[in-house]
């Protein structure tokens, strides 16, 4: 493992700041940047490091914790002002963060695209956690320009933080994202959206299950839209082929509510498959 | 509020299982019964009660706690035994149940027909909590003639396990809870089903959102097949339109992805209502 004393946060919002009190837990020495400076006091009021100044000597990492949109200016400006010596992202969306990097001009050398797959429906600095990423996993999407001391870099950071590092392509991570974090993100939006015109009457009877499905749909609106708009395509067919899903269910509760609720066979099949679903994503994540 | 000495718990499953665990914490005598001798000994050793035997005078009330194709004949048993002085029911579904209820023969002045607004994707009652209910609604369906002595016992028993009481007709129970809970859980189900077809090296990436929005899809085959049957037409009717609106969203992505990105409006407006949605939720719910 790499060693690794001091840390850069560009963008102290959830991320960035649950980043850097993961890393000062373990002893890092961490400066913030954003380009809020209450988030700055926020953050570092926190505990989660000191104000990054321009007398500063470049760290061994600097983490660009911005929405996907500002990736590429902001690491563009990082590696002009040789604030590290290598650098890492952490939006959802990879390829395009990539292309828009590659587009400015941005030193691939040093930077490894990456993705924590942890977060919150809440933002800020003032909800960030130490321990947010213990047990999650933390995708690594070094392109072919990308050094191996940038990756061991920046796999060391994420281990820091509790996290299982996993290297995976920028195009397979987009299509992965999409399956488990674009789709049900829309998903509890949609269901969520629904409730808006609920009467509280019903609403106040609601149980456990409606609250967890619902949770994400709390979400940041503009990082939303723009992670979705940055996998809209991949999104879109998964999006289609759920919502089709769901018009075969119907006809299943249809035919079950026009035979008097004989042969609902096909219906336990599909709540069968999703126990199955289920199973299958307990026994396959790192934590469970 | 109506003094509870003694309650009699017919099914030991979690909710079952739980209520006893709730009451005896509360110093209420309760007595366990179950068509699996098994599940009535776990249930006592969990010291939720003792085993009911045939020379016990009347319980004060006898909570069926019983899937909802099973009520009306274990009510029916139970009355003729004359195993209390009042009744109610804990299925997901009121009007099939009561109407099944009529059918059998059942006395209805002293059966209060209810619905506890809580549960767990688990099942059995070694997954039983004595606060399984606190800070949760749990829905009174007296119909006219039921007595208001008997809404009194049952009132008195809920709040005692930390429940909030609402007293509502069966038919408004049972559209409310196609929306709260019915439409979540097959949307939940729909979206883990996808998962059963995903490899491990996809699903080992998914962090807090999906785990949560999936959770309620491991819930026992056998009850959700059995109560959504019994709320099948008004719950194709919300899968069909919930389909329908994710059909707008996949066009709205679909164009976000043509125009590269300009004119994520729709988009925005989808992630908006969503947020506008879920705190409509939080607001409205007596534990918020």
């Amino acid at each position: 493992m790499s060693s690794l004393s001091c840390v850069t946060v560009i963008g102290t919002g959830l991320i960035g700041t649950s980043v850097a009190l993961a890393l000062r837990d373990r002893g890092v020495e961490v400066r913030l940047a954003d380009h809020s400076p209450d988030a700055v006091r926020q953050a570092a009021e926190l505990g989660a490091g000191v104000p990054l100044t321009d007398q500063d000597q470049p760290a061994d990492l600097v983490v660009i914790a911005v929405p996907p949109l500002y990736v590429a200016e902001v690491l563009y400006n990082a590696q002009r002002r040789e604030l590290g010596a290598c650098y890492t992202d952490v939006a959802s969306v990879k390829a395009p963060v990539i292309a828009a990097a590659e587009r400015r001009g941005c030193d691939f050398a040093a930077f490894v695209p990456s993705h924590p797959m942890a977060g919150s429906e809440r933002k800020g600095p003032a909800t960030a956690r130490a321990d947010l990423f213990a047990g999650h996993a933390w995708a690594l999407c070094p392109t072919s320009a990308t050094s191996a001391a940038a990756v061991e870099v920046v796999t060391s950071a994420a281990r820091l933080t509790g996290a299982v590092t996993y290297e995976l392509d920028a195009e397979a991570h987009d299509r992965a994202a999409a399956v488990i974090s674009h789709l049900p993100h829309l998903v509890s939006s949609v269901l969520a959206g629904r409730l808006a015109g609920v009467d509280p009457a019903t609403l106040r009877l609601a149980g456990r299950g409606l609250l967890d499905v619902t949770r994400v749909a709390a979400g940041d609106v503009r990082l939303w839209t723009d992670i979705l708009t940055h996998n809209a395509k991949p999104v879109a067919e998964l999006v289609d082929s759920l919502a089709d899903d769901l018009k075969v269910v119907s006809e299943e509760l249809r035919q079950v509510a026009a035979n008097g609720g004989a042969s609902a066979d096909g219906l336990a099949a599909v709540l069968s498959k999703g126990n199955a679903g289920r199973e299958r994503l307990l026994t396959s994540r790192p934590a469970s």
